[in-house]
């Protein structure tokens, strides 16, 4: 289908750009010898994944056990549930893994150890699980030196678990924008992890995986020494937020929301777009970074960026559009029914919005791709 | 299905306060002797329309023509649909029109105007069209007093169309947050568009309609004179954004996000929750009024609010309980495991994350209403 004629707002996939971002940083870790997990929570999409998988991933990463139960059912069986486990998603871990799915859970205290361990007893299996570390004091985790440690290691050892490995997620990564600082991070992220890890061996317990990552560092590790396996998700489609980081430019973006102009406000410069928070998220993850762009940063129906244009504000189905030096020629510039693409903020809440991606092709063939919504 | 048996996060809507909230509006618009059209964009769930019918209300409005094609099916055949058309989407008027649906759109231009003259001409009909009024400088429309307002009602008499009358929403009664503040931009919001319908009737043009509206104003506005109805939308549910505004009260929010503990940051004085931004959405309606509640404020799970308790952080899939006053004894508290509900800063916003609803009702027997995603 031409994009002159799908519906408005729709999710756009540009398929050059996914396929050179997930390229590039699977070339990347490959040379630095580790494997790429990468987190499917931003796409939730079976044909993204297996993109990822032909360029040499090596499992998933899942953020649900909705994304785990449908990844499964789509022949991904290597999987790595990366949110504290509640007890009572136990039943559904265990019916999972019977079914054939290495489904790992995570934790970072005992009491959550000792839940899994009664779990595995009761269906007479040894649930893999790994330690959550708090490399970056921004979330869950047991720090890498604390004492809780040696003893969550200790209750996974025990009949109904097993201890799979420790990992760590540094979100604060986030919040960098040189390269310096992010290579600092990374290393912090590694090193971190990589002392867990050491430690539990020190203690007399395995662990054979030592799991990292984000979309920053895994783009700035210098090494990965100790390392196993780095998680990343955003790296696919790449967001505004990721090129305020500076992993990323604009160009990289390869999702982009598609919308129609449905009116203007001319004394104030106003372009008024089908494409609200409903379609872009409330995401406002870029306010606070070098380059703040509202709610999304304006491309032509091309996908080139139109500099300055950003969607400024945004109600439930509306989207307006100022430029950044105030009132333009708006009605002349993009009249009642012209078609622009924006660019996201973060791509996982934007994609969310949406239950299919439209797949621009060089070819021009029309491509759809659904993706999961949901628990 | 027991509360203790959903899974998590789950939406819940607590039914008697569901009931309480659509009986309150209708009562008080139905005094004042205008119809209510319910905005059925904040549930997009046909049950809860159908609450609203059965309670008195006359027609719906909609926010997508998702909604408009859903809700038609589903036995209503009064629709205003209240975003500016894009002229691709005529064809989908035309097309729920034929089918017998008494859908209305929105222009606030000539250009849009001439767009559906065009369309209906074609399709030999003359379609329904009112037209938006500007009252608060905030989105789209035309202000009261500009010659624009003449010249589209003009090229709206004209074959393809029928002018049925204008329309305004006051969005920036979000703004307001004391009666009489609420008082006074309610009545702006209501002499606007009266004062738009005369201009329209001096100038020998049919005018029936005169709608406004927003939850704020709705609850607000002490003269409805010259208004033949009221649109509001997230009064259904209520939220915190309403509470701070003042028109609504915490045990008046009727949906909730069910959420489950998952760990917590000991020294820091934080319970950690499998309820996210994704969940939660990344709405922060509340962050500039006057109680910020971080991305909701937390209640037990039979509802009872724990003063103080907000989800102060949020990442995809995990919440960040703090108390305002700083670090508590949380694992004690909220052991692993406990269930927990969160009222979100804006109904409209966190529901759209979900696929269904959970219903509470008094006799404890479970009940699932199902809503609508995308476009």
């Amino acid at each position: 289908m031409s994009i002159h004629l799908l519906p408005t707002p729709s999710a756009l996939l540009d398929l050059p750009c996914l396929q050179d971002n997930v390229q590039r940083l699977q070339s990347r870790l490959s040379a630095l010898g580790v494997r790429l997990r990468p987190h499917v929570k931003t796409a939730k999409c079976v044909e993204v994944a297996q993109l990822q998988r032909a360029a040499g991933a090596s499992g998933i990463t899942v953020s649900t056990l909705k994304e785990a139960g449908e990844f499964f059912a789509a022949g991904f069986d290597d999987i790595l549930y990366a949110v504290g486990i509640a007890p009572h998603k136990l039943p559904s871990v265990v019916a999972l893994r019977q079914q054939g799915c290495r489904l790992k859970v995570i934790v970072d205290s005992v009491d959550a150890a000792l839940a899994v361990v009664q779990a595995g007893r009761e269906a007479g299996m040894a649930l893999p699980v790994m330690i959550e570390i708090d490399t970056d004091g921004h979330r869950a985790g047991i720090k890498p030196d604390a004492a809780a440690l040696i003893d969550v290691g200790r209750s996974l050892h025990d009949g109904g678990a097993v201890l799979a490995g420790v990992m760590t997620h540094y979100g604060a990564s986030y919040e960098q924008s040189t390269p310096a600082g992010l290579q600092a991070v990374a290393e912090q992220e590694r090193s971190g992890c990589v002392h867990a890890a050491e430690r539990l061996r020190a203690a007399g317990l395995p662990c054979p995986e030592v799991s990292v990552g984000s979309t920053p560092t895994a783009w700035s590790a210098e090494s990965l020494a100790g390392v196993t396996e780095v998680r990343a998700g955003v790296y696919v489609f790449n967001d505004l937020v990721m090129c305020n980081i500076g992993v990323a430019r604009p160009e990289q973006v390869a999702m982009s929301v598609l919308a129609t102009v449905i009116g203007h406000q001319l004394d104030k410069g106003w372009v008024l777009v089908d494409a609200g928070w409903m379609a872009l998220s409330r995401d406002r993850g870029t306010q606070h970074q070098a380059v703040d762009y509202g709610y999304g940063a304006v491309c032509n129906e091309h996908g080139q960026l139109l500099p300055g244009w950003t969607v400024s504000a945004a109600n439930q189905e509306h989207g307006t559009l100022t430029h950044r030096d105030g009132p333009a020629d708006v009605q002349r510039l993009f009249p009642i029914g012209t078609r622009l693409r924006i660019l996201p903020n973060h791509a996982c809440a934007t994609a969310a919005q949406f239950d299919r991606y439209h797949v621009l092709q060089p070819s021009g063939q029309p491509l759809t791709w659904e993706r999961f919504h949901g628990w």
